[in-house]
């Protein structure tokens, strides 16, 4: 079967395990960290360089693709793997999340999303149907539904109706969707409310979809309300699917998601900070940029076997990032990504070899986390 | 030897001629492009993808270098090589020419030049002494004298002044430079006066030096006048050391060169109108940016057998560039880069095979020159 999710072995001691999800453009294997390529590329980052770090499957943004360069223009060009040149699996948001945090109004009904476009002002509507209709074009291995996304502010009756509305949506997300090459995700729901967080659930589990997302965190939330909802929400999804948290990624998230039962994760952070000059060190995430830096001409991460740990040193980094030279930003960004594929592959493996604990402390003790909970 | 020109073969009908020119890290076959990579890198490349694209040589900008991050750094990390990552040969020039058209506001005396940074103002000194010393710290294969390049409109009497200081001034370079491991090359000046040409080269050729160089050309004269001073300045020159022409790298500029008998070409253009989306083909160059290629799912060039060419579309990369994404402009100046590189090597082979003209006529057909002459 295309999309089939085969839960292979389940950590000991936490909720963490490890699958393989089968899609049109090859297997993932999970837990996973997905690079994000917003618009049709990871910024800085070539396809050859993305395999070169196991990125196994990378995300696009929909809202940004349909605005620029169109969805018609990719899907004359074949599709977005071909358009990009990337043959791995590819998985697109929904918009939804980019319509209500990036265009410049919008106006929300049961029908759907109007807003304007924030490149140019231009108005625009998406559907649940339109979502899908834009996805097919795209031809991403895995699509969303189309949900909304409430802020962190919204109260309890705002979060129970928008809850049921993004499954009326799910609805008709399922009623559009033709393609059998592509996974449609649905996405719970529910804010920092447990009990709508079961609602959402139950209502999405019914359609029996080939995995489900737990959307509507890392929206502004402390982390210890994140973690909370975390501790219950993955257990409220079947076991025997993927599932996704949307828009969370620092190697703490990782952790701390896996641990609760999470298989998959994008975030934009590790290239967004890189591009500051940010990077991930086995010894915690150090400024480049920073004077300190200066004269050390030892590798970003002395600990880390990547390209540019192998090759370049922080003196010579420091330096490009300071003068802007485009070579500073793409080594920042590879790094970070490599440190994040790499430590996912770690993860993967140490709770095969049923240490995941112990490698979570290890790590932690190194990386400067204070361990609060196990 | 250490830096031995061997003349391999001149072509039977032009001036154009193959050779190699050995340095401590490796060989080079001229005639040859060398890109720039002023501030210790050619701006978005790796040294990988540059040795793929078969760059030979790449040129820093001494002056960049003392600015930023200084010359001792550099030295600290064990010379240019090691601080870029870059194993084949490197020339440097002297910091003259930058510090006549960069910088805020100079002073020239016999002494040497007084210059304010364009980057924070502050005062600084160079003589040919401090050049030499700043590019021994540097370490590149090849050096350059400090020389004084007058603009285009200085009259008679002033070039003259000029070219015999320059003159006086490869003395001291000469006096200064200790490093055995280090060419040093003598400039050439004497703007569009033919006489003051061959009174320069008669006065630098009596040092004996590895190389020369001829500057004051692409100094604002229009392409004739370059042209004309091209059909006699190599002759000027000694036969059995390389001939480097300062800062002209055109495809036109590199036929016409090589066939007045130029060994040597370095140029920004290629890479800085890349990153602008203007891109070499073989059938001339064209704007990647323009509306007319947003549907064209087309190599940049057809003929080209470059990485980018062999997997990207015309309308992906004008994608890129029109979103300002840093591939966009890795993919162009890693294109135009290997078009020159590449039409060097077409050269070289021409010249060999006693097809030069041929095959000078066949391009400039194809990319649409108007052959002027021959």
């Amino acid at each position: 079967m295309t999309f089939e999710y085969k839960l292979e072995k389940t950590c000991q001691d936490t909720k963490a395990r490890v699958g393989e999800f089968s899609t049109p453009h090859g297997k993932v294997e999970t837990p996973v960290f997905m690079p994000v390529g917003t618009k049709a590329t990871v910024k800085t980052m070539t396809p050859e360089e993305l395999r070169e770090i196991n990125a196994q499957i990378i995300l696009g943004n929909t809202y940004h693709l349909y605005l620029r360069p169109g969805h018609e223009l990719i899907e004359e060009a074949g599709g977005l793997h071909q358009f990009m040149n990337w043959d791995r699996p590819i998985l697109t948001d929904s918009g939804g999340f980019q319509v209500f945090s990036l265009s410049d109004m919008n106006e929300i009904t049961e029908e759907g999303v109007t807003f304007k476009s924030h490149l140019d002002g231009s108005e625009h509507f998406i559907s649940p149907e339109r979502s899908i209709e834009i996805q097919e074009a795209l031809g991403a291995d895995i699509i969303m539904a189309f949900d909304e996304c409430p802020p962190y502010e919204a109260d309890q009756d705002y979060v129970k109706d928008s809850l049921e509305m993004t499954t009326r949506w799910l609805e008709r997300c399922i009623e559009q969707h033709q393609r059998q090459d592509q996974a449609l995700f649905g996405i719970m729901q529910g804010g920092m409310y447990q009990e709508l967080r079961k609602e959402s659930a139950r209502q999405i589990v019914e359609f029996d979809l080939p995995g489900y997302a737990i959307g509507g965190l890392s929206v502004g939330e402390p982390k210890e309300e994140m973690l909370e909802v975390l501790d219950y929400a993955p257990d409220l999804l079947p076991e025997g699917k993927p599932r996704y948290l949307m828009g969370v990624g620092t190697p703490f998230d990782l952790f701390e998601g896996v641990m609760r039962g999470v298989d998959m994760f994008d975030c934009v952070f590790p290239t967004r900070v890189a591009r500051n000059g940010a990077v991930f060190t086995s010894q915690g995430r150090i400024t480049i940029r920073n004077a300190t830096y200066k004269r050390q001409f030892i590798p970003m991460d002395p600990e880390c076997d990547c390209y540019v740990c192998q090759n370049y040193t922080r003196a010579y980094i420091r330096h490009l990032i300071k003068q802007k030279e485009v070579l500073g930003i793409r080594l920042t960004t590879y790094h970070n990504l490599y440190f994040l594929t790499n430590l996912m592959d770690n993860i993967r493996e140490s709770i095969k070899n049923d240490e995941f604990l112990d490698y979570r402390a290890e790590f932690y003790q190194k990386y400067g986390i204070k361990q609060e909970k196990n």
